[in-house]
């Protein structure tokens, strides 16, 4: 079946694709990522308190980020759909920002047993996670971020591990490509 | 119809909901938020060489963030749905990180005539398309990250006009709750 | 434009429709619903004691409501896609059932200002927060059920108010039609 | 890596998971869950002629809960994405309720070759199922409930077989958690 | 807030947006696009005889256009969501090809109360309900093929009324833009 | 369990299914399909000069199809949903019609190591991909139309090697169900 002899081949710009993963192994594949979300002090007493008139912030952005990691592949044009063994998020406070701020560490932890990683979603769940804290709160602090998305460690598959360099919080020191 | 009498409440923890807009104005609201990510710049070159194997990254990037802003209210549990009446995502190369690493800085700007604004939506939007960018090139940099999402502009409904306090690219200063 | 003329109409079976609403007003319209989960009493002495693995059931059971409100387009066909102005869901303790078990009544009100009620969201609302309950304590208990899923309430629009008749819970006397 | 050390733990409220299933077998796994609508008589005949104006009430309704079963997972927060290997819909006229309502029995049949069970679709099926009917009915009979929707046999996987206890349509005798 | 001063600005292929519908007017607009689905007469007559294994071909492809026709935002990058007032899907037989092959035609009509048109809302609609008349009968004639999906009728908004140029069927006249 | 003895079987239209698929082999299988866009030559050059403002058409398209074939089983009623190996799709400009239109070729190649074909995901992708030109060229060419989507090559299962019939681009030949 020849479909494209004879016609005048578009200049090679169409070169969207999801790479082929058919021979790649069936492997326990683990993902860790994580973000930071910073805000105001009196932010976090309000969270702490359980003053947020939507609802309990962080179960709220737990369960956000699981959905949304089940959601990947709509939303990454590129990635792969694929199956989730196991997941879980975790909201911790950890120390103040350098100017003060309170900072809020979401983690997610996801694994499959399938042919590709789960980088993304765990990427995804962590962004997720921050954005639905920032929906929660932008009532009392519009100027909230979220800060460092970033993966900490995957596992598994012909790559390998990888654990991020150790950084202090927020502040990542010049990368080179592995 | 009396639904709660001689009933055991709940402890008052399921406080979880979306809250009554159905008294807001139709009015012409705006909200402009922004990511950038951080990447090697062997990393760039690539991009900018059009050299990523699964296509052509700031591109598939932006269309990224226009869906997923399209999906807000799928994606944070207590965001209303609404109708969008403008939506754009610009992905332009800034200066260099004081790490030496290069920036990429993603700018989504949405405008809807509903009952509420749309801050979450172009949170959104930076934040999928920020983790687009990181599918397309983690083959070749795990080490990226996806740094200081944040709102830079809001405009429009009772709250008013937000501009985010001015500050250096990721070193937010402190902020106050507004 | 006439589509129709000269051909052969297929025989009458395709009247899949969503009906015409265009010439309905834009008015405040609520839907209250409700639903009951039995379980068994240590069921509900672990709920109660957290003791579930996946979670804090209620809070999740809640959401997922919340959630799947703002899907009912996606899931009932012939629904119109509408927003949505306010959702609440509530779940509480309430008497045993006549054989002993535990009932946990789920709760959802939903408000919109659109030109069709809302019906469906709360109904649907309620019976995926129910589902979540069973999903998070199926483990210990397959045998729980959910039970009398139905409209408690609804106001606005052209057909008015309906509030069910008052009924034990769960054994409704005969209805007529309305 | 280690990402706690040093944190401030959240107070372990963020038990939000998604249970681990990478050491499950993938075999062969099959649920079958049921739910009644219930209605009055006339609303019977009109589903039986053909009547309703959104079209036929019980194809409209198997798909609705065809298609629901497929998405489970986005609906019901910590059920995992799996794929479905078949799934069947079958909507009975059974015997009248005691107070003299007509009764459509609604059974959904599911079996996957997955690492976890199917009994959350099935449920979600029938669920989405009930719904629809009751959508396309409810302009003429807004008292129509769903009622006891319960899984009715499981097997595969660890847990091998469950069967519900028999019962009397619509009412349960005391259980106990299996 | 000037948000783009000092930086180097991609270089203008980062076009991609959703127009700005803001200052459009909310008026009655309708779409009406068509499909046909080619396929052997040994198929049709299967379809007629309701022998597909999968259930009833028209019913199953009507409700999954009405379906799709709600989630055209969500397929289309650019289409804004929008609210639908009314959609119809209907399947007729219509003449035979030239080369005899049996011809289903599809026409789906939308209307809606909104800022802009419903055309890809129809044209979406018509194209999935032609795939699954695909999907119901590809075991019996994978040879079938979807022709000439086009826009047949748009009324509504400010571009005012077009009307596709009247046609034999599968075979378009040359066309000018419009 | 006997869940049908004593009941009043519905009368046989409840033929609703997704088949069953779980004794089929996990195997490599490949899906080739391919849609037509026929528009005025004017349109043509407007998308080569890049002067459409929603964007660049034929890289929306592309990943507009990817995206689509990620939810095929959203879509297509009696569809499984499946993971997907490889995915691309690709746009050429071919011959002109025998009117004198232009036309784009839009081709999609898709791999799975499931236990069913992914002919519909490249169906789908083709009529997105193709649907997608048509939304950012249709304020310019309303009379554009998508021709002939078709099954051009399937291989792998039981069913073995499909390949269409030779045809000259928009005109099929009588062909018989295989």
């Amino acid at each position: 079946m020849k479909t494209d002899l004879g016609l005048t081949h578009f200049d090679e710009e169409g070169r969207v694709q999801m790479v082929d993963i058919s021979s790649k192994q069936e492997t326990l594949r683990e993902a860790i990522a994580t973000a930071v979300v910073r805000m105001a002090q009196t932010t976090k007493r309000h969270i702490q308190a359980g003053e947020m008139k939507k609802g309990d912030v962080l179960t709220v952005a737990e369960i956000a980020g699981v959905m949304a990691a089940k959601r990947t592949a709509d939303l990454i044009p590129l990635c792969h759909p694929l199956p989730l063994a196991s997941l879980r998020i975790r909201c911790e406070w950890v120390q103040d920002a350098a100017n003060g701020d309170a900072q809020l560490q979401i983690t997610a932890t996801i694994g499959t047993t399938y042919r590709t990683g789960v980088e993304m979603e765990a990427m995804t769940a962590c962004s997720v996670s921050a954005l639905t804290v920032y929906d929660m709160c932008k009532a009392v602090d519009r100027g909230m971020s979220v800060e460092h998305i970033h993966l900490l460690h995957k596992s598994g598959g012909k790559s390998g591990v990888y654990d991020a360099p150790s950084t202090e919080n927020g502040a990542s020191t010049k990368h080179s490509p592995d």
